[in-house]
């Protein structure tokens, strides 16, 4: 039983705190200005992506050692929550800013090499950007059953016919490619039901149809969660993405991961708000006294503290379930950190707004914006009732007489 | 002891149940997506105003009889939870919006024959619109010793100079005039060493410096929250409103009925939250079973149930102890209530959110700016963790031996 | 809305009050400590009851007003809960404890001349005691369906077999008669299946099994409680209370305002357990600084106010609305307070305990006894899920659409 | 990163597992009843004893190699969680049961030859027992300053005299030895203040007072806590332990790895406690469903499981800084596990009794009694509110400006 990050992560760590310290907090604010007021992606954006390449921290998140850094998942997670202090900005400096990071790991466990060749090497590039487009309007997503986009075989072609929204990474100018996930056989058994398929984002009938707002955000880190409607999108058999029927062994290879990272940019953000947190605690007064002094903030501090230790604990060991046993070994553990994770990012964010009064929710603090992500996250990839569910019933099975 | 609310009461609750069915309803999604777009008061106001109007739904917050309905707090609290079924469209329809209501009853209460010909009656007329200039950037404005906008007498005039944020209803184009609380006599004790002055919202010197965001919404039911610069801001000394030296005064007699305003407003955003949580539990199927089927939704609707009538039946009780013994004895009373409403409705309104979704945060549902707005009362008027103070000192002070 | 008690009320809590000062809290201390030792109930109890019955203080539970005080649940209600403030004496004392309240009601409302001769006058003086036998081992009691005792009809007399347990107040040797619920027709519909019978304590084939400890408590406030064999135990038809199979009828007649008693002494525990908080806070210093002075106490002090006011004020509108509708349409507020009540009671407790340290779980302050009964509260008289159930469902059938 | 345990630990899992399905858990209820009814130890543990000492199983604690099994705290940990399971009859059996634990300890790194040959050896051997003495009554014993206990020199001894209680193992018939802490020096700084002595519990002036109640439960796992009067006890100058003026750092030295321990033992309580609530959950049907297939019971397990995991990891990884860089380099970690681990049991036996129903809080089941202990962990070893202080001042430590 060993607790220490292993010498690789160490020095990738220093590495890429330095690079924060240096080029991503100094732009934060100003970043987020230009994001809300143009609703595009800042201009300085590019300067920090080459310098990432430049200091080694580039595609850090891939697992794949021709194409990206070739870490493990245990050895990427500490960076990952690194990245997490500042969601907006480092995850896409580094290339490691979602949608993007699951594409790119479809592409290459899976694309073909003309397939690789068109779209995941400008991605790894940092050249283009993609979305993933899965849930659907009117249904509930946590159950693939509801899906309703079709994927349908027209001659030599594919014509893809639905619609979807929460399309993240949509709206996003630089968004050049569309990963689409719908149903290719209704009458096949639920796992080979869906296909995977790869459509350009400017194909004809692709229609962006609005940005959703969340809490009154409308451009997140990623460019924005999009709606949009694929009217009738022909595209060649060569775009799909592995084995026809093969969409939901595709979907669930990507989630693992990505749900690593997710959580452990989460626990980055919780560190990043209690960070905040004693900061003014330890700056501001009220009634004679500064707020560090006083119990009721002290205490809040501990259970901030208690909580993050504990839910990286649980994920890291995540991770090392997938390094050793594979995603799917992992999958309880994985459900155990999703509903985890976020829950306490969302807690200590929101002690920390409180302490920061209105201020704390306004733009003058990340805090708000932060919080979004944290609420988001109880419902995105599956939402916390469905991931209990899952936990439960492996406990279950545990207690159940042998018979 | 009796628990139901009186004959007009009972009125005028039917009334506004059809006001709210016939006119509020019907225009809330599109009024909200024309204040997002434009930043603007939607036109249609106007109507909905003198509809209102027509049915006696006029100015009801307002106690005195001669001014306003006459209604007591137990009489008007049902209807201010009504109201709080859309807060961002009913309460200005019948000129019971804050900090219209409290800017009002300072007149009423205190203003000269000048005063409230020039600012009372065109607010009763609905006609303009006032802002409260009270808080200020960079210090805990719950510690009211934190205040530095100076109202410095200067000949027959009086000089402001400062500056204040969150002054809600600042950016709307209807807002002529600024409350604005300052210092007017440093040296004196706390008790006498703050006035209140009207200001003029055109005033040379008046700065509006930006909007402040909450969360990602810019334009609240009011008009959105400002930062204004007090720029040596001269004013005529019929500009004090009371006495000089009366601010503290003045800003307490401001707030008591203020916060049960809000408070059922609360109850009536929890309401709403609640009726949208079921109506989508009946609706919706996951995994074969509706969520109105699922144990788990069931516990949160009965939690939510028990927890809105507890809270309110405090509400009614604060609002019946101002009514019987005045604001300064219900002064624990609110406290209370401020603590326990906000809390209420935001935990009706998070299980309602998740219930929706990522649906629940979007612009397609009211329930992300009803939060924001709960969340948004845990400091507003001073922090729960004041409140808690207050609340805490008075049960001590029982407790303390005699001697 | 009136939220003042009414007159009678008034002048009874005054009585009330006065009796606990002199009588009750005074012996509460040695009482505990006899009954820890002995096993059994209080020489001295005797005495106390005779001192309440010449205050004016006796049977005030009873709303008939020939045999009892006449009193509304509205008027009992405060006072049920000031006896909460030492439920091991007071209630009995005043000959208002359960089983023998509800065991009173039944044979008030249900017995005949001659069962009221036999039984209920002798519990009306308080010579007698009784006891409620529902629960059965081995089965979930919270459905009926489950109830395995049998009630059968042989000739004239019926026969009695089963077994009960957690049957409240058997185990004390004042204990005459056992109030029994059974199936007495296993093929009628559930609302006619059941019948309840009167057994003496005494009859042949009764056999008292075990006391049944509560957290390690052996004797309750009630004498304890026991498990309980029927060995086919003859009774003659006159002793079936009411009609053959109108035990549910019956057995619901009795919930409800026993529902409403448990609460109101749960909040009169929750204002106890607050005094005792205080009390020790004012008193007791760490590293400096009075526990009453520490932002951490505070902070639940104002919680526990806030939830023990709304909570009161929640039973008290059930009390009314049995008053004034019935106990059937009371159904879903009693779930209501039978969830609320004994959560925030629980609640405070843990509160007050940990402000005591290991002296506030000892036979040093009446604390832990207080806690168990609260805990228990969360299933006696069905657990707080199936109570929830119950309030979900109705909120449900609400929002459900007319068609 | 490394999270799985060493083969030595997995070897001694194993046999652990074993033993206490072949010789615990067999006779678990039938110790409860015995102690319950007789107050002393069942008879049969010695055959336990020698039957865990022939397994391998002994001493398990003591990292002292020599005198103990060696083990690391990383090592013990998963040991003691075992134990855990069964925590009245598990640690004893196994020598491995507090106050004996942390008093071998100090005789081990801090006794003279003289003392180990007479305390130390037939305490190893687990012949006698021994009591810890610290807390007193009627002060904060969270804060040292409060000690009132003398331990003067008279000559060539010293005299006992004051009143500690909660002294774990007081009572039990086979304690031979009461370590206690008293003021040596009062003039002294408070960390040479204090001194601790071994005097034999048959020392004359040694004064058992009472038994202390644990909710209703008499006696403990340990013999009962117990109340003691020290009457100017004699005793000689070598029964001094470690130098004069040594006690805060003995009584710190003692506490670290005793916290660990304690920790962990609350781990398998909790693993326990879940595992009761599934295999309940699983047999027991309610409305013609099993408890295991309802939302509300799947929620809980899978927050139960999550909770738990999360606390595991955060304990052992606390004992993994003990191991490298000692007890103070701990002192913060060893706080946080002690306000997070017995949260979380004491939450997942409520849950576990609430499924359980009245039974669960009675004598048929371990649960009563093993939240009692949970109970007891929120202020034994210092209050939560203590540990979280110290928490977050090194948690504000990190982020106050370095000037």
């Amino acid at each position: 039983m060993d607790f220490r990050y292993d010498a690789r992560t160490e020095a990738l760590r220093a590495e890429l705190l330095a690079f924060m310290a240096d080029e991503v907090y100094p732009v934060e604010h100003q970043f987020a200005d230009e994001r809300a007021e143009t609703g595009s992606r800042p201009a300085a954006m590019a300067r920090l992506k080459s310098e990432a390449r430049r200091r080694g921290l580039w595609n850090l998140f891939l697992p794949d050692s021709e194409y990206g850094a070739g870490l493990t998942n245990v050895q990427y997670a500490p960076l990952a929550e690194i990245t997490g202090w500042s969601p907006a900005v480092a995850p896409e400096a580094l290339n490691c800013a979602p949608p993007d990071t699951g594409n790119m790991e479809l592409l290459a466990l899976f694309g073909t090499e003309e397939q690789r060749e068109r779209w995941l090497f400008p991605l790894l590039e940092g050249k283009i950007r993609s979305a993933y487009c899965m849930t659907e309007p009117g249904v509930s997503s946590s159950d693939p059953a509801n899906l309703g986009t079709a994927i349908v075989r027209d001659g030599d072609d594919f014509v893809v016919r639905g619609r979807k929204w929460w399309s993240t990474g949509l709206l996003g100018e630089e968004c050049a490619l569309l990963v689409v996930m719908g149903v290719s056989d209704p009458d096949a058994p639920p796992k080979s039901r869906y296909s995977i398929v790869l459509v350009p984002a400017d194909a004809p009938g692709v229609r962006k149809v609005r940005g959703l707002r969340m809490f009154g955000f409308t451009h997140g880190a990623s460019g924005g969660h999009g709606e949009v409607e694929f009217d009738d999108v022909r595209i060649p058999r060569s775009a799909l993405l592995g084995e026809e029927g093969a969409g939901t062994k595709l979907a669930q290879a990507r989630l693992g991961p990505g749900r690593i990272h997710h959580c452990m940019r989460m626990i980055g953000m919780a560190e990043r708000a209690l960070e905040l947190l004693c900061s003014r605690a330890l700056r501001r007064e009220a009634f004679g006294k500064r707020l560090a002094d006083q119990g009721t903030t002290q205490d809040r501090i501990a259970e901030a503290r208690v909580r993050i230790d504990q839910v990286r604990l649980l994920v890291l060991r995540a991770a090392s379930v997938i390094d050793s046993e594979g995603a799917r070994a992992a999958r309880t553990d994985i459900s155990a950190i999703k509903v985890a994770a976020p829950a306490v990012t969302e807690w200590v964010l929101d002690k920390a707004i409180q302490v920061y009064g209105a201020e704390g929710m306004s733009q003058d603090t990340p805090l708000a914006e932060l919080w979004v992500q944290a609420r988001t996250m109880r419902f995105i990839d599956g939402p916390d009732e469905v991931h209990r569910m899952v936990v439960a019933r492996r406990e279950l099975a545990r207690h159940r007489p042998a018979d």
